[in-house]
């Protein structure tokens, strides 16, 4: 098997809490989005990251800062200029996500095709 | 920048929308369990995965079976055994998602800093 884990229960459920927290769409498309570009203004993020609403990116930004893995920063000038870096350790974390995302990317067409498979199947009426 | 993704435009609808159905917590739940264990019933899943309902286990394990990641076989046996095993194809997505997963167990230290870090900060009164 390809995922040799060696948890220690007492962090089991923290572990399966931030899982949770960073399997969501919407944070797995921010990351990636401030992994292709740094420094990023939150009006460019959303047109980059694409269909996310102000209030949800806001929401999302704020989870990644909590957690560490997001910078915000507040230039001095007028009006306000305020943009996000990932941080070391969400870089890190960008990686794992591109894993992800590459695998998507390689096997696109393997999962149309299973898709097409099964439905046909499912459509075929019953004997 | 650690994701040098070369996507083709008329693939980018496609690879989001399976990133967003993978990117589901019972979803990355689900092929982490199979990826530790082979051949294993829906009620043991059920166990491993732990909080998740028989209704939601079986639309998670249709979804990946409809994308070519997991295979459901009936034993003739009375009564009939069901199991479940990633295929190739939802094997090698298991590695990606245990990159994921093992990152969030390298780093949980950090993240909980960061959150202690945080929620003291915003609790700070303005001045």
């Amino acid at each position: 098997m390809a995922c040799d884990l060696d948890c220690d229960p007492s962090k089991e459920a923290m572990v399966r809490e931030i899982l949770e927290r960073i399997a969501d769409k919407w944070t797995l498309l921010v990351i990636e989005a401030l992994d292709r570009e740094t420094d990023i203004r939150f009006s460019r993020l959303q047109e980059r990251v694409g269909n996310i609403s102000q209030k949800m990116l806001t929401k999302t930004l704020r989870q990644l800062e909590r957690d560490g893995l997001v910078t915000r920063r507040v230039h001095p000038t007028v009006p306000p200029r305020v943009d996000y870096r990932l941080t070391p350790l969400g870089e890190s974390l960008g990686e794992a996500v591109c894993g992800m995302w590459m695998w998507v990317e390689k096997h696109v067409e393997a999962v149309e095709d299973a898709r097409r498979t099964f439905d046909g199947r499912s459509e075929r009426p019953a004997a």
